[in-house]
């Protein structure tokens, strides 16, 4: 039986925005089932969990002898070993995995330093007007992934791993507003997230 | 014939610290010969490169009827088709793409963060106060990560594409001074930059 490792209380009260929810959304996807080790802040920090995950954060995967962290790599994982999150054309399946990379490499980095702002500069004199920067260096890569979808429904093809991570880091934007400008990709969102696998991981990440 | 796409000066004078320096050491590491297409930084901003890289950025990558862009996809791609750079056993597999991702979504974002602080927020008033805000988030990441190599050679079992993700986001902090900080990192640096397919591939970018 699959165990992914998540916050006991996730931090955003459930709304979906911690790192658990796309693998969780990528298990329901390929229909695997789970159970979830639920953790505490102060569980992340403890020998048992940096033996999971060296970095002390969620989520974690385990599976018999096999023991994972870090989303891209769980949700690499699960796409490479069961059926319905790769193309099977090696082409298309690696631009799926281009597409990945893109999402945790280039289009999350902006929005992880709106978070680092919010988060750990929260109260710093300069916040307020680095706010504006920050979201202008969003926007360049939201403009650009806009571009690249256009009209179609998803960013290559078929639903793939990609799109699953590129709608997860972009759903990331929501609470700031900022997804909101940009309406190609919220409609990219929306399409995501009527997904009834993503359903059934958000509706399984509130309950907790 | 593969084509990489590049900087046609690099930016840093080539001390190798852009991103198709990633591609070059994967592709000599699995002996893939290849050819660069030299961009200067408005080439970027045109249609023929915004067809193979979505984001106006290099690297490139185009073998056939094959375009990729993003260095972690690239050098994916190259592990998965060439023998040498990942692990046979599926579980090892697993997690030298793990440490892929670990490298470009946790250890590299607030290294990202040194360098916009830098480059693109260098002029600013609060700049010079939030730098040792930044190294401390970078110091926990390089911590972690060297808890976790421990006196090993390389991240897990035999060098990986894993490791030549980890040691490239690395090594983009040695101008800054904090790599000196980590002696167990700056050997693991040094280990990588001691194989010879790096020291082809830093010398192939010096010497465009």
């Amino acid at each position: 039986m699959i165990t992914i490792s998540a916050f006991e209380r996730s931090p955003d009260g459930g709304k979906g925005l911690a790192r658990d929810t796309r693998v969780r959304w990528a298990l329901e996807e390929v229909g695997q089932p789970y159970q979830v080790r639920g953790l505490s802040f102060n569980a992340l920090k403890e020998p048992a969990h940096l033996a999971r995950n060296p970095f002390g954060a969620i989520p974690a995967f385990e599976d018999g002898e096999l023991v994972l962290f870090e989303s891209g790599g769980i949700v690499h994982h699960l796409a490479q070993t069961y059926p319905g999150l790769f193309p099977t054309d090696p082409n298309a399946r690696a631009r799926a995995i281009t597409w990945m990379y893109a999402a945790v490499n280039t289009v999350e980095p902006p929005i992880l330093e709106l978070q680092t702002a919010k988060f750990s500069e929260g109260d710093k004199p300069w916040t307020a007007e680095r706010m504006p920067l920050i979201r202008e260096r969003i926007d360049v890569r939201l403009v650009q992934l806009a571009t690249r979808l256009g009209d179609a429904e998803w960013i290559d093809g078929a639903f793939s791993a990609g799109d699953l991570m590129l709608i997860s880091v972009i759903l990331r934007l929501r609470p700031s507003g900022i997804l909101a400008a940009h309406p190609t990709l919220a409609a990219y969102v929306a399409r995501g997230e009527a997904r009834p696998a993503y359903q059934r991981a958000y509706e399984s990440q509130v309950q907790r």
